[in-house]
C-alpha cells in the first residue's frame, strides 16, 4: 500500500488474494448470468410468445433479483461483490479499486458471462440464447439513458451496501441491490431490455451471434455507474473529514 | 437547535446537510416513481389489456415493494427515507421534522415524481403514462378510505423502522416498509389504484394530463399518515418517560 | 408477577400495557386480513375465473407473505406479533401468555378480521368477500390435516423468531414467518384454501355469510399450533436448564 | 471429540443432541418437500396444462425460495439446516459432519421427503404427485450438469451462510440460500426440472412410482456439492491459519 507506482499496483493485482477475488467474481457472475439467461429461456420454452405475457417478465425479474442478491452475498467479503463491469468501473472511478485489478475483474466477469451463456446453450440442446433488446419504437439514446439511470441506482446501492457508516442496515445490503435489479427489470424490461450489466449483455450477445444495440448496454450503464460513485463519495456520503469541512464553511 | 423561532427553523432548512437530504429524497423518489410508473407501462406494453390479467398486478406490486425497500435503504441515513409526501406529513405532525424542511421535502418529492414520469414518457417514445384509477363502481370516499388505511400501516411501519427501541429488527426496516407497499398494491390495486403515495399519483397525473380523482390520493393518505404518527408516538410506542408516567397512573 | 392466582392474572390482563398489546394485535390483524381478503378480491376483479389462473395464486401468496411479515414486524415488540388465534393458542399451551390475556388477544384478532372484511366489502361497493374453500374431491379431515401441518411450521417459526438463543438470525424472524405463510398458500391454496389462520377464515366467512367447512380452519390449525409449541419447548429447543439435565442423563 | 475412532464417531451419532438434529432435519425437509411438491400440484390443479404458463413456474420457484429459507431458519441452530442430501454430502466431504451422522441425516431427509409426498397424495384424494422431469430434447448428462452447477452455488451459499467470518451478513444467510434455490428453479425448471435436492426428487419419484432419470438428480448435485465445499474451504475461504501460510509463500 506504501508503493503507489503503476508497477506496484500491477504486482498487487497478481497476488494470491487478488486471484481469489477474480475467482469469486467469476463464480458469482457465472451463476448470475446463467440465471438471467436461463430464466429468459425458461419462459420462452414454456410459452414461445413469452414477450406478450407479463408473467414471463415476473420470471426474469425475480430470478434476476434472487440471483444478484445471493451472488453478491457469497462474494462480497472477497471481491466486494461487483458481478458487473459497470460496478467495477464506478468503483475504479472513485478510487476504490486499482485500474489493473479492475481490468482483471472485467476479464473475469466477461469470461464468466460468455461461459454461462455457452453452458445454457449447450445443455439445452440448441435452444436459442436470448439477447437484450430495445423496443422497436425507441431510440438507442433513450434506451441507453433508461439503462444508465437504473444502473446509477444499482451502483449507488452497492456503495451504500458496502459502507460501514450505514450501521446495522448493512446486513441487508445484498438483498437491497438485488431488489434494485428486480425493480429495474420490471420497469424497463419490455422497453430497454433491463440489463444494467454490460457483461450480461455481452455474453449473451456473443453466444447468440448478434451485437445489435450492444453499445446501448455499455454507454448508459458506465456513465450512470461513474456518476453514482461520484455523487455518493462527494455529495451524499463524503468521507467523515470532508463532511466536517464542508459543513463548517456553510 | 437552541433557537426555536420560525426564522431559525427556516435557516436550519437551508444548510448543506438539509440540501443533502433534499437531494437524497429526490434521488430516491425519482427511482421509486420511475419503477412504479415503468412497471405499469411494462405490463401494458406486453399485454394491452393488462388490467384483466393478475400477473400484471404482480409485476406492479413486486416492483413497488422492491423499489420502495431499496430507495428507503439508500436514503434513510441522510433524509430518513420518506420518499412519500404522506410520510413527511406524518413526521411533521409528530414533530419529527420542522415545517420548513417538510416543505422542501415535498418539493423534492413532487419534482422527482414529475421528472421520472417525463423520463418514462420521453424515452419510450410516446407510450401513455398510466395514472392511478379507482374502480368504476366505487365512490371516491371509499377509495380514499382504502388508500388511507393502507397509508396508515405504511407510515406506522416507517415509524417502527426508524425507532432504535425496536432493537436488532431495525436492520430489516426498509424491507418491511417495501412489503407493506407491495401488499397494499396487491390488495387494493384494481379497486383504489394502490398508490399510498401522493407524489406518485401527482407526477403521473400531471404528465398524463388528467387530475381525475386526484383528491382521493391526497385526502385519505394524509389523514392516515397523521393518525399513524399520533398512534405510534402517543399510544403504542410513547417516549420512555411518557410510558413510565402513563403506566404509573393506572 | 409474584401473584399467581386467577384474579391476579385477570388483573394483569387489564393493565395499560395489556391494552396496548390488544391494540397492536388489532392493528396488525386488521391489515393482515384486509390484505389477504383484498388480494383474493383483486385477482377476481381482474379475472372472474381467477381460480384457473396460477398468477392469481401468486397474487394471494405474495400478498400474504408480505403482509404477515410486516404486521409481525410492527407488533412484535408490544404484543409478540401473534396476529393469529392459532399462534396465541400455541403460546398459551406453552405457558408463554396467560389465559385471560390470550382470550383478549382472540377477541382483538376476531374483531379485526370481521372489521377488515366489512371494510373491503363496503368500500368495493358490494364485491363478494371470498371465503376459504376446500377442493371438491377432498375430505374435511384431509384439508384440516394439511392446514394443521402448515400451521405447525408457522407456529414453530414464530417460536424460533422470538427466541433470543437464535442469535443474530432473530433479526429476520418476521420475514421468515411471512415466507412460511407464503409457501403454505402456494402449496395448499387450491386444495385446503391455505388459511393457517382461524381469525382470517372466520372474519371472511361471517361477512360472506357462510360457515361451510369453518371447522376445518380451526381444528387442524389449533392442534398443529399446540404441537409446534410443545415440540419447540420440550424437544428441539428446551430451556437451557432442561437441556443440561436431559443431556446428562443420556 | 478426543476420541476419533469409528466407534466413537458412531456413538456420537446416537446421543440425544444427535437425535434432536435428525428430528430438525426431518421437520424441515418434510415442510420443504411438502411445499415444493404441493406448489407443483397447485398450479396443475388450477391449470391442467401448467407447463405452458410461466406463472406456474413463478408459483413453484417462489414457493421453493420461501420454504427453503424458512426451514433453514428453523433448523440451522440444531442441525445446521441442511435439508438436502447434497448439502450433507458436501459437508461430509469437507469434514464438517461425521460420516455416521451424515448417514442419519440422509435417512431423516429421505424419510421426510417420502412422507411429505404421501401426505400430499393422500389428502388431495388421488391427485398425481408430479416428478422432476428433463426437457425432451436434453440429454441426461446436460441436465445433470445444469443441476450440478446450481447445486454448487446452493452449497457454496450454505457454507457462506454458516461462516462466522462473513460478519453481520450472516443474519440473512437463510434468505440467501432460499434465493439461490428460487433463481435455480426459474432458470432451469423447464429444462432440467430445477430440483437441486436429491431427497426431493427421490420422495416424489417413489410416491409417483417412476424413477426415470433419477440418476440425473443425484450425480450432478452430489458432485457439485462436493466441489463447492472443497472450493470454499480450500480456495476462497480457507481457515485463517491456512490463509496466512498460503499468502506468505506467494
Amino acid at each position: 500500500m506504501a508503493q503507489t507506482g503503476l508497477a506496484a499496483r500491477f504486482r498487487d493485482s497478481i497476488t494470491a488474494n487478488a486471484f481469489k477475488s477474480y475467482l469469486a467474481e467469476f463464480i458469482s457472475t457465472f451463476f448470475y448470468v446463467l440465471s438471467v439467461v436461463g430464466s429468459a429461456m425458461s419462459s420462452r420454452k414454456m410459452l414461445p410468445d413469452a414477450s406478450s405475457e407479463p408473467s414471463s417478465l415476473v420470471v426474469v425479474a425475480i430470478c434476476n433479483a434472487f440471483a444478484l442478491a445471493s451472488v453478491i452475498y457469497i462474494s462480497t467479503n472477497i471481491s466486494g461483490g461487483h458481478v458487473n463491469p459497470a460496478v467495477t468501473f464506478g468503483k475504479a472511478i472513485g478510487g476504490h479499486i486499482t485500474v489493473p485489478r479492475a481490468i482483471f475483474y472485467w476479464i473475469s466477469q466477461m469470461l464468466a458471462s460468455v461461459m454461462a451463456s455457452i453452458l445454457m446453450k449447450s445443455t439445452t440442446a440448441g435452444q436459442a440464447v436470448p439477447t437484450f433488446k430495445i423496443a422497436q419504437e425507441m431510440t438507442g439514446f433513450g434506451a441507453s439513458m433508461l439503462e444508465g439511470v437504473m444502473t446509477f441506482v444499482l451502483v449507488y446501492a452497492v456503495y451504500a451496501a458496502g459502507d460501514p457508516r450505514q450501521g446495522k442496515q448493512s446486513s441487508i445490503g445484498p438483498i437491497m441491490v438485488g431488489f434494485v435489479a428486480g425493480a429495474g427489470v420490471l420497469a424497463t424490461g419490455p422497453f430497454s431490455g433491463g440489463s444494467m450489466n454490460p457483461a450480461c449483455s455481452f455474453g449473451s450477445a456473443l453466444v447468440a451471434g448478434t451485437f445489435r444495440n450492444q453499445a446501448v448496454y455499455w454507454i448508459g450503464p458506465l456513465i450512470g455507474a461513474a456518476i453514482a460513485g461520484l455523487v455518493y463519495d462527494n455529495v451524499t456520503f463524503p468521507p467523515i473529514g470532508m463532511t466536517a469541512e464542508f459543513v463548517s464553511t456553510v
